[in-house]
């Protein structure tokens, strides 16, 4: 069985249909894949992703590695027996975690040295490392280790940080090799290059080159404005394997996951849809709203008219407001599934468009509806 | 159909087995009811607690009036509505909650001012204004005003509190015949007197007159010993009306449920089960654990083996704690839910052990495992 199968490609854009295939389960795509960073996409149960038809999710090996240890991972038998998630999981190497969490941390060639938010402790990570915690977590996707500059970094350093990326992307592969066939992972590149155009161009071209079992689009999302973002996906997409699944890293909006999709985009991830919930947003078809807005106080209507979800279904605006203002955890339970499952429907809804051809009518009928999006959420 | 009947009665115990029926539902008794102080049993939603078999759940007027005020939940069409729980709610009137959470409270005759301590704002509750908002928000079991005194509290101001409980159960129950049969709602009256054994045998006869549909004895579990209130619960049982629900206020933890079974109580409730849940423990048939002891970190048993909650068949006690110490809401829902039902299943095994005549030999074996019981918890 192929890992990656394209099974359509819209007529009017570049969005396609495809269908991953892991040991454990098949994924259509594109996908919207939620982040659980510590082994738990947060106030959410399992059962609930697997009801909404969520098929994989994102954890992070920088912050698993810190706690609870890759140690009692590996012990209880790989991240899914630990968090009795039956799906896939995609695994985050935590280069982006490292660079902009890390308080203190020093680049040297062949890895990076950072401090633990937790404790203090250095620790050092090196691309093959990072292969090999990940292949002891037992994630079905794995990331390389890459450097990702902040946003306005000069010229020089996002260069350099790319020119990194890159022999570490050599470096892991031959790491990964070293593995033979006794393993279900499959492992992906990451392509850098900040918003320099010629560096993204390079950046594709060479991580298409190294075999990966899919690729991905780091560095976006990073505080750009939203037509930079689709500026530089766009052009990107241009120089990769088109064979591979493609994923941008960090977006999860609405607007931004169709931009992606438009692009050709595979896969996305992001924390949005559970961070908003716990701050009381909620996406609807006619934008986002904050369920504090005092409007809401006796809106007995669920948070969005249209949508089918478990809160939708049973639970009033009112009442979620009233949780939410009483720091109840059942709101942002409430939330989460409705902000997740919007996110879910609405790639099932890209999918059908782009069977039928009607992607490009899909996406504008949304943004047209969905009039008060951000920027840049 | 009679609100209340005794099926059984344990033939060596005062233990009894009973049947409430609401407009909305039967329960069979004992009962435990969770409490959900804002109208939400914090952390955990109605479908799981459904699911485990609750069939009533409290709520506090105290709480809801302050947020989100009473005229909301009617205009949402009752508690029920609002908070979309189908079974039956009982509401406490929040004489408690005035006397012990208010900072700046009056009691005079008629009533009790106190002010908001959300805003600061002061408000004024009368016996008969209570029974009306009550009444408003559709209650299935209504509680009475009641003085609860503070423990260690001087004879006088106890018998003071006392005399003024009785007087303002009289204005209750006129109150709540005002209503004639235009109402679901059964109130209950509530039986003080602090530790002093005269009062509480006086106030028992005394509310046991007044044609309540079901009797509580508040103002235990306040800081005394277990032994004490289980003497007081002991004493005061003998002085009630035996063919009425008997319900002890604010117990809740498994030994104190057994004990007051063993006296003939017939509904209790607790925040105990979701509060420590929060914090981290678990009730298990060998004691409390604290899931952030260090010998946790690779113990991939569930929290207690001989459990069949959603949380023991499908997570390990591992990864609760790596949830707790990373702060992750799923770790108060998957405790919240085992500690539920541990106390669920408890009472259900209870009711058992009554039809069969067994009740003393359960709980005595009950306790002996359950052996590193807190005096007072």
């Amino acid at each position: 069985m192929e890992f990656f199968e394209i099974l359509k490609t819209d007529n009017n854009s570049r969005a396609r249909l495809g269908k991953i295939t892991t040991c454990r389960n098949t994924i259509f795509t594109p996908v919207f894949m939620p982040v659980g960073t510590k082994a738990t996409v947060k106030a959410v149960l399992n059962e609930q992703l697997a009801e909404m038809g969520c098929e994989i999710i994102l954890s992070n090996l920088y912050h698993l590695y810190l706690s609870p240890g890759i140690k009692i991972i590996k012990k209880a038998g790989g991240i899914h027996n630990f968090s009795n998630w039956k799906k896939a999981v995609l695994t985050d190497s935590g280069g982006f975690q490292v660079f902009s969490l890390s308080g203190i941390r020093k680049v040297i060639d062949n890895g990076v040295e950072f401090k633990s938010v937790i404790d203090g402790s250095t620790h050092f990570f090196t691309p093959e490392k990072v292969i090999e915690m990940q292949i002891e977590m037992g994630s079905d996707i794995m990331m390389v280790l890459d450097e990702c500059s902040i946003f306005n970094a000069p010229d020089n350093l996002i260069a350099e940080a790319a020119e990194r990326t890159l022999k570490w992307a050599k470096l892991s592969i031959a790491e990964y090799n070293k593995y033979g066939d006794n393993k279900n992972s499959k492992l992906f590149g990451i392509i850098q290059g900040g918003f320099n155009k010629d560096l993204r161009k390079y950046c594709a071209e060479t991580v298409s080159e190294l075999g990966f079992g899919g690729i991905a689009i780091g560095g976006l999302s990073v505080g750009e404005n939203r037509n930079l973002t689709v500026e530089m996906m766009d052009h990107t997409v241009n120089y990769v394997d088109k064979s591979k699944p493609l994923y941008v890293m960090g977006l999860g909006d609405p607007a931004g996951i169709l931009e992606a999709i438009n692009c050709g985009v595979d896969m996305f991830d992001c924390v949005l849809p559970t961070r908003i919930s716990r701050n009381g947003s909620a996406f609807t078809q006619t934008g986002r709203i904050n369920i504090n807005n005092a409007k809401f106080s006796d809106d007995f209507s669920p948070i969005d008219d249209c949508c089918n979800c478990y809160t939708c279904r049973n639970y009033s605006r009112a009442y979620i407001k009233h949780l939410h203002k009483n720091k109840e955890i059942l709101s942002s339970i409430l939330l989460s599934i409705h902000n997740l499952y919007f996110l879910f429907d609405l790639v099932g809804k890209c999918r059908n468009a782009i069977s039928n051809n009607n992607f490009n009518n899909f996406k504008n009928n949304f943004l047209k509806n969905y009039n008060n999006v951000r920027p840049n959420p």
